[in-house]
């Protein structure tokens, strides 16, 4: 390592992913073919583990165990949820001089580009050499720029299926329990929701009904919406966003007549499917199911898109490949190519237009009574789940005359 | 079919699984060898089916759509939950003898296999010759006699990944989340709850406590376990039956503090989880994250235990064999057989020992503190769940020296 520039360190940050160590792997099998990297280094739980120098040697981890964890989901350096302060920064820049970091890769969400953005910033101030680069990750898929972010694919995949077999679940109830609902991960975007469109093949399959958080919708609609679907259909699948709102832009499960007192007397926020499966029941008067696979949603290890496993990877070797060019600043992103089979290259773009904007679902993806999506969107994420659903069988049911007359 | 006794009549009943339609294809391939056996009919939604002839033609479905079965979820002959009334025997009889009904054969659990015992013995106490045969069907597990019931497999293959996946997202989390908990079906029996343990390769895996409703145990002294386990290993994952009771025998959700009143005012029982995970947070003063899969959990065709498909099929093929053979009022069993390797045969048990009785887990089967589930237990459940989950990479962690002292 004589010819070394300096050494490498990554991190992981946010919720973990069903990818994430795909994108760690990507960089660290990218950083053993240059030469100008020095040693590997994996910091603890993101940059709380920069803060309090909670380094692992990542050049001593075995061919197999790297390739073993790209089928492994979570983040397996630790992640960690912490707004770094103003006076961290500082302290930040004195343990990589220490340990002469030059090469710096934050796999993670718009905080973490923040986060690179910031130290990017400060070592160039103080005119010490550091290349630093953001690796998009999150199940939200809600950073600009990038045509998606890796860890959304396999998410979705989940959710598609997830759907899919709860609805299959829910249509053999029959009157015995024709109404189900499941909550979606996604505060602020619906993306995730949105995905549950994936798990149609035919107009009638579930999911009927999708709410999206970008678009205000009265509880009462949704109501209509089911009891309506219901009436036609015999039965009725619905896929929710956790972050729903109303038609005034506030949060649908709080304060609109639902309280949850916990054992020692506070109140707290209730979750959006359990008070509109209470609504859907009061007025329908039916049997009213419901999901929350929660954190499945993003860690589900034996459901990840093959297409997401492969972009996660690449995300990790362009980032350092862009550093060692003398890139730095930059978050990678993918841009779709244009053409009939789905492709997709990475590209660049400056972590001050990543850091902090939230990438919503646009307009064009929402259908007009915003209960569903649009056929683009379906066109957007159907490549992002690596392939279809394997195949379900569906009986052709040929009816037996009946013989009793009455 | 001019050597045909009678025809073949066959349902679905209770909670769907993902194999149950296993057992259907396992009877109609059967029936279809079977010289003796007329038409093959399917009743839709169970025994509703039958009190109004709904019935259809499942000769006329094609080999590739049988063999598609097999790997599809939820009931396809749709399902129901309807208490068989006094009055509704003499219609079902009625129907049987108008379309030459002379083989029964009806997928389910209890009180399933109650209603096969019914119909059975009325045929009896008016001579009209009929062979009815229950399958065993039922994530639940808590059937008599049988060894374990096919569905029950690819639920705790599920419950097992799922808790899996759950648990390294939550020790990614570290100090930002430590603790998390999972609701799992099971309202009396605890079969499901204890297979969380399957996530398990090393003593610190998550799940760090399992609790079942076999054994009451204080919210009190689950906050203590919790509290205790993480102070070891700064993290805590809890597998939490959806039926556990207290130390009294009393639901622990039910009125133990928890208030849940929805948009009219009227209260609701909360689930488990969240009540204990309310006061956890409370006690310990961490984050605490849970997860309620609910439906997906016996609905999951992406994860299907290998071991159950094939079962649920041959007892499906077992059933009609017995009766084509001269039994009826009989349920078939499975049979495990002594040695290393697991292999089972199938037998046949009467109904009236199966009707309406529950087996829930021994207390060998269950730890001492009745925070975990033994070894024996995990012995019965491992072979179940058709071989070992995917492999997950660990990392080595070799650490690097600190070089800031302070």
């Amino acid at each position: 390592m004589g010819s070394s520039k300096g050494n490498l360190l990554v991190g992981q940050s946010g919720g973990p992913t069903a990818v994430i160590n795909g994108s760690l792997v990507g960089v660290i099998h990218e950083a053993l073919q240059q030469e100008s990297i020095g040693e590997i280094y994996g910091m603890l739980h993101g940059i709380a583990g920069v803060l309090h120098e909670e380094f692992i040697d990542l050049r001593r981890e075995s061919p197999q165990t790297l390739e073993l964890l790209r089928h492994t989901p979570a983040s397996a350096l630790g992640t960690v949820r912490y707004k770094v302060k103003d006076e961290d920064y500082e302290r930040l820049l004195e343990v990589f001089k220490i340990h002469d970091i030059r090469y710096f890769f934050y796999i993670g969400g718009n905080d973490s580009a923040d986060t690179t953005h910031k130290v990017g910033q400060l070592a160039a101030h103080q005119g010490y050499e550091l290349y630093a680069i953001g690796v998009p990750k999150t199940v939200d898929n809600d950073l600009p720029i990038t045509d998606h972010c890796p860890g959304y694919g396999s998410a979705a995949r989940f959710v598609a299926s997830a759907v899919r077999n709860t609805g299959l679940d829910t249509i053999a109830m029959g009157d015995s329990g024709p109404l189900k609902l499941m909550e979606i991960m996604g505060r602020n975007a619906g993306w995730l929701a949105g995905a549950a469109v994936l798990a149609k093949e035919r107009p009638e399959d579930p999911p009927q009904l999708i709410y999206l958080p970008e678009r205000g919708v009265s509880p009462e609609q949704i109501v209509e919406d089911v009891r309506h679907c219901y009436s036609e259909l015999g039965y009725c699948v619905v896929a929710v966003s956790e972050g729903l709102k109303n038609e005034k832009g506030q949060e649908i499960s709080a304060g609109a007549g639902k309280v949850e007192v916990d054992a020692f007397g506070h109140q707290r926020k209730a979750g959006v499917v359990e008070y509109l499966a209470g609504l859907v029941r009061e007025a329908i008067g039916e049997t009213v199911r419901w999901d929350k696979p929660q954190y499945l949603q993003r860690s589900f290890g034996e459901l990840i898109s093959s297409v997401d496993r492969e972009e996660a990877y690449q995300v990790g070797r362009a980032a350092v490949r862009a550093a060692v060019a003398g890139q730095s600043d930059q978050e990678v992103t993918l841009i779709r190519l244009p053409g009939r089979e789905y492709a997709v290259e990475t590209g660049l773009a400056p972590l001050s237009e990543i850091a902090n904007v939230e990438h919503k679902v646009p307009a064009e993806y929402i259908n007009a009574q915003g209960n569903g999506v649009t056929e683009s969107f379906v066109e957007y994420a159907r490549p992002l789940i690596g392939g279809p659903l394997a195949p379900y069988a569906r009986l052709a049911k040929h009816r037996v005359p009946k013989r009793i007359r009455r």
